[in-house]
């Protein structure tokens, strides 16, 4: 409660994934307690920025004595929300929808894939690793029954933002959006991009960059 | 070349595409000229924050009269090394190394997909949207012979290190990472990481927060 109040800002929020990631990892490995130093070596980041960040949360660990793996990756997981399962629907049954209909991970991660919807009379009715593609005339219906939490947009870009209404208007709070156009949504609602072309442009710099320096 | 050397911080190179993408939809409405103010609103970023970022290139535009769109695309563009054509080859033909060669987007913007690589023999001698899978142990000599790029990891995370170094080793200078795993190469070699699984976790830290707070 405080803490969402709190307002911590979205640059500290996407460094959390990380740390929990790898403390999971190390978890894994059998390691109990690592120094903010370590942790900070293995993820390329200083230790005063791990140590901020993490007090934005009331900070863990003990001054000379470092962290506690489990503890620190179980409270990083609990201020995520991981603890929780997640009801997730895609639009669009194109390449990348099904992609992401495949991708084993999310599942084991709480995130279920319920259900996806497209226009292509060829892909309604397929199943694809579980979860059934219907039309996208009754995406509206199965959002407000099901209480879907998590709207995907993999359509094309002109029908994003109409999507993306749709998904608002049904109850959705989280858009994770990988249709190349930007979408406006109440405040309430936070959209998550994930921008291919972006991406690729950042690539096509530091190759430019680096062929103009040598 | 003297830009390269003064050395622009990741933040602002990761702004840059977003200006682009903005500035090539307006010049294809015909807007030829935008107040940064104009331009910030669109963009939900600070006028002050885009002049800051496009004066890391020596700055666009005169006072009161704001920029112009055609010229201020092209610059981007040049910046971002967008007027080449990059090869691109992908490690992994699963789902997603297919996703992104249907991904017909790309090569409009210079990106040639090649070929990809795996090691599922079912998969080795398909043909995906004009790229032709090949068996992973002949990556190393297509590099070579083509002169490629741009390497994507689209390959188990267990495989990504091991891919990665066969990538810089036959001249590689850029890697796209879908793999969910920290990849380390040399200094000059650029790698962009999509991380979907760090990208659902901030989706989750917002629903979650959003619950506490209403």
């Amino acid at each position: 409660m405080g803490m969402a109040e709190r307002k911590i800002s979205d640059a500290v929020i996407r460094r959390l994934p990380r740390y929990h990631r790898h403390l999971a990892a190390l978890e894994k490995e059998g390691v109990e307690r690592i120094s903010s130093r370590r942790l900070s070596a293995e993820l390329g980041l200083t230790a005063s920025q791990i140590r901020q960040d993490l007090n934005c949360f009331g900070g863990f660990g003990q001054q000379g004595y470092g962290y506690s793996v489990p503890e620190l990756r179980r409270e990083l997981g609990r201020i995520l929300g991981l603890q929780e399962r997640y009801k997730i629907i895609i639009a669009g049954a194109g390449h990348i929808g099904r992609a992401l209909l495949y991708y084993a991970g999310f599942k084991d991660e709480g995130f279920d894939m319920l259900a996806a919807f497209d226009v292509d009379e060829e892909l309604i009715g397929q199943t694809v690793n579980d979860a059934r593609v219907y039309h996208m005339d009754e995406m509206a219906v199965f959002i407000k029954n099901n209480q879907v939490d998590i709207g995907v947009i993999a359509s094309p870009r002109q029908a994003a933002q109409q999507t993306a209404d749709a998904m608002v208007e049904n109850g959705i709070r989280a858009i994770w959006n990988f249709a190349p156009a930007d979408i406006h949504t109440p405040e309430q609602v936070h959209v998550e991009n994930v921008r291919l072309s972006d991406s690729l442009c950042v690539l096509s710099y530091y190759l430019q960059a680096n062929r103009d320096e040598y």
